[in-house]
């Protein structure tokens, strides 16, 4: 599923003119797709250079390695979720959140990023950790709690909810059932794991 | 850290008589190191049969594939968690359930089905999804659920909390943020998660 998805990406032509913004954008994107085709350990430089209808010195011109390309390519490229829902209720917020993200998650860049994750050693992940860490789970929890903290100040929501371990409960079992159970999230799933999962969690003391 | 962990392992010595279910206990084994240090994408037939110091011929004469191989050595080599504490509240059960899986977790099968799950492409990871299943998610959740009933008999938690969802928090947030966060997941960390997700997750209506 994940070979085949991207590979009808938009045509690209050859132009020995590009350079500049436009050359490195159709290397970052070209890392992309390897990594969300062929995963972290098939992506190649020669790879990156074809995909981009470039030559292999004009990668290692602006990247010398292939953790410093993979590492730009995904802070360009991972989807920006930066306006939290705001629908009058922490399950419409919650829901409409957990949609977005799995449609990231879903995404070409989700792909690449998963790759990233699942695919690199101890030592390659430190590398992109801070990565990961700036670009999508920050990002996500800061989402997240702007949703929680809205659903204390209306009640609805208990007023110790706003810690780690809550806010991480999403994004933890979203990964966990696509990677363990194979779940692909539709709106039914996303549903109930706000019903079974969030609004229980949430739930204020004495309710 | 996983490549080192595991490479002093009792010392084999080469014995040509070996034979049936000795030669496959130590074929198993050898499939199990080489997927905790090297990976499932770094195994090799060959490497597993000079693991067990035997020849390559033995290896495939019972597994034709690299899957069937890893397949029976997951199903072999897995730790078994098979008695639910029972000391007495829901909060000593979890930690004493959570401290045996981060052990199970970081034993060297804890290793080796980890870089099954995250290396895996999705038709390969469908090969093991049974064997995990039933061998770890299954069990896990088991007992998890005997833990959370007894703690609905005795009215320490709420009534309908016996659902998936609840039963998946644990083993999802221990993947994730071992994956995402590096965490190693002390007994400090191991009360925390307790503490705030699943005490609040399982409180019974009205308190």
């Amino acid at each position: 599923m994940a070979t085949s998805r991207w590979t009808a990406a938009p045509a690209r032509t050859a132009s020995p003119r590009r350079r500049g913004a436009v050359l490195e954008r159709a290397i970052l994107d070209a890392a992309l797709e390897q990594l969300s085709t062929v995963g972290w350990r098939g992506l190649t430089m020669e790879g990156v250079a074809a995909g981009a209808r470039t030559g292999k010195a004009a990668v290692y011109r602006r990247w010398p390695s292939k953790e410093d390309l993979v590492a730009d390519a995904l802070q360009a490229g991972l989807p920006r979720l930066e306006k939290a829902p705001d629908l009058g209720s922490v399950r419409q917020d919650l829901l409409a959140l957990c949609r977005q993200a799995r449609d990231a998650m879903y995404s070409r860049p989700g792909f690449a990023l998963r790759a990233v994750i699942h695919e690199c050693d101890p030592t390659q992940a430190e590398r992109f950790r801070a990565v990961i860490f700036e670009g999508v789970v920050e990002p996500t929890v800061k989402l997240l709690r702007e949703v929680i903290t809205r659903g204390i100040r209306r009640g609805e929501v208990r007023s110790d909810a706003d810690n780690g371990y809550v806010l991480d409960a999403v994004p933890a079992m979203m990964m966990y059932r696509a990677k363990v159970c194979g779940s692909e999230w539709s709106d039914v799933d996303l549903e109930e794991m706000i019903d079974q999962l969030m609004l229980p969690l949430l739930r204020p003391r004495g309710v």
